[in-house]
């Protein structure tokens, strides 16, 4: 009954984080009648998004082109993002962070001078996927080599939830030898909240934390 | 901050529907690290719904190459979908309907032998659209030429909500004259439903319908 080309949008854009059958169908009509032009821009974008490159130290998504190192010793490339490849950024100060946009976000305050391990999406049980623990591991080799051995602070910026603080007290474990001190974000009564409306755990972070 | 083709993807696609920001970069961030090949793949298949052509008479989206019909007096191509090509389908009776995924709803009861004429989102406020409008006069005109002047029947397959009631009865005095009865799908408990959930009006109208 449907449309080959549209049936095929379906199948595959339903697969997608957050959009179900549903909405695929709803996109694909509305895509299909938005006009050849329209239709080919958005193509050409998703097609864009081959240039992002994968830090290979931070693992962050960049288009960095101007900071690609060949390493001749090891022949491999380095592809490095704005911020790994940046001198002004303190190597010894690591934020350990579940999703770029996290990383967005942080950058944003313009509070943070250090650097970054993505680690993605964290899941539920408390257990690090395989490729999880490899990156934690070139970040401990990383701070052995370029820290002499421990770095200054390692930030564990996983969200304030319940298995956000899971994950975070594994991953502290992971590398406790790799850091004079592990941290985590503070907690507190949001600005613009309200006291009435805060929950006992956030309200006791607010006391703890206060001054 | 964020890379450029990401920028650009999360502007073109925050603007699709249902789709906000956060949605966008998140996909955007999905997408680009889904490898090359998959990038490819989901590029070409939007590209795929360029071929989508839009029926002449009943305006749905199909790719149904074989019914391209040149009209030599008027010199234009008309494009019809499967059904309105259908010659098996009852030329005078016509559901009208607001999406595409209903006519699709429609089609799997089998039920319906008719055409459709697909309108596009009606408004909230009960106004319709010129494109809306366009579309009735052309199916006015076509009943004149086709259906001797009236049709047998018009179903108004709006939802039945509050606004595809106002929608529909304003359609209805756009058509009286075109159709010998105008229709409503009918109302009543939805298989599966209980009597005790049924809000009033539901309940009463599966009274009326009662048989």
């Amino acid at each position: 009954m449907l449309p080959d080309p549209i049936k095929k949008f379906i199948d595959l854009f339903s697969k997608l984080p957050g959009i179900g059958p549903r909405q695929a169908t709803r996109l694909a009509f509305h895509i299909s009648s938005a006009g050849k032009s329209n239709i080919e821009e958005l193509a050409k974008i998703i097609y864009g998004l081959s240039d992002i490159k994968t830090c290979s130290l931070c693992f962050t998504s960049h288009n960095n082109a101007g900071y690609e190192i060949r390493n001749t010793r090891e022949n491999t490339k380095k592809n490095l993002c704005p911020i790994c490849s940046n001198p002004q950024r303190r190597k010894d100060i690591i934020a350990i962070i579940e999703k770029e946009t996290d990383l967005i976000s942080i950058e944003r305050t313009k509070k943070f001078n250090g650097r970054y391990l993505v680690l993605g999406d964290l899941k539920k049980d408390g257990v690090l996927e395989s490729v999880q623990k490899l990156r934690l591991n070139s970040l401990k080799n990383w701070i052995k080599k370029e820290c002499a051995g421990q770095a200054d602070e390692i930030v564990l910026a996983m969200n304030p939830t319940t298995y956000g603080d899971l994950n975070a007290s594994l991953i502290a474990n992971e590398l406790k030898d790799s850091a004079k001190k592990i941290t985590r974000l503070g907690r507190g009564i949001p600005t613009g909240g309200e006291i009435e409306f805060a929950d006992e755990e956030t309200l006791g972070a607010a006391l703890d934390k206060r001054g």
